[in-house]
């Protein structure tokens, strides 16, 4: 098959597993996806191996749109603010898009890590860091845990009236602290 | 069908499906179920109406145990220290019982509110208020608030090599706060 048809194979499928993952998050179906591309599921499952491959696919451009936030972020006057501005539009982001939180979440019995993930963990590292050598955020938290705190924030806001808000009010908590030591 | 039969029928299904959702969480098969305890699906279906019914069932030993821990907490000497002993032990609970974290998430499509949910939420209450009192707690907390951010911390380390001690990890950080206002 010459490689303009390939490419255009694989836009369609990508265009219909964004709908699909919209309609019905991380759990969307596959045999689906194939079959309203017109496609076969051996044809899904070459331009996508597993379902995190799709995940990362589909989210990309929200991950993009992430990095750059954090590099535009990364030489703000205020560490803290920056890093917590940083977090409430991951927060929103993730959970104004279906799937999103699981494609956020560590999976340790997956041989390959979600690039979601990896990404956004890496990209929130500066502002991470900058935030702790200010002293605002504990030295012994990773980037990592905010990232998987922010995923179980949007998963368990997913079936509320208004996710991304409920979410927000969650992460302010987390933020702030249940009960700080004083 | 003599009471006695009916009895010993729900106490069979109930244990598969004690089983059943240990090895596959919340998503345990209902037709599984049904076949292994040698029943039809109709009868699981008249004694677990719904999935969540099936999961109230299946945990109430554990939100009972969670419900003495709290009213024997009640009158502790230290407010802050017993909510978050409780709040510890539910997390503790929650983690290592598959399947209870999507219990314990509230959803608002859902007509009837999850027991599990309901009698964790009221079991908190008393906690909660005592430590607001106190001031340990910010007073616009709810005890909904603890559960659902509980249930998203569950969720989030689901996949970890030890879920307990990642969970236990991530409760402390939002407890003492990510960065909290100095």
């Amino acid at each position: 098959m010459p490689r303009s048809d390939a490419q255009r194979n694989y836009a369609r499928i990508l265009a219909v597993a964004e709908e699909e993952v919209a309609r019905h998050g991380a759990e969307a179906s596959l045999e689906q996806i194939a079959r309203v591309a017109g496609v076969g599921s051996a044809t899904v499952r070459r331009h996508f191996p597993s379902r995190s491959a799709l995940l990362d696919a589909v989210f990309q451009g929200r991950v993009e749109a992430l990095n750059a936030r954090a590099r535009a972020l990364a030489g703000a006057e205020d560490p803290r603010a920056a890093l917590l501005d940083w977090l409430a539009a991951l927060t929103e982001y993730a959970a104004s898009a279906r799937g999103m939180a699981t494609a956020l979440v560590r999976d340790e019995n997956e041989p390959q890590q979600k690039r979601v993930c990896v990404r956004l963990t890496d990209a929130g590292e500066p502002l991470l860091r900058r935030a702790v050598e200010a002293g605002v955020v504990p030295a012994d938290v990773t980037s990592a845990d905010l990232l998987a705190l922010i995923g179980g924030i949007v998963l368990t806001t997913e079936h509320h009236r208004d996710p991304a808000a409920e979410a927000g009010r969650l992460l302010a908590l987390a933020v702030r602290g249940i009960s700080p030591a004083r």
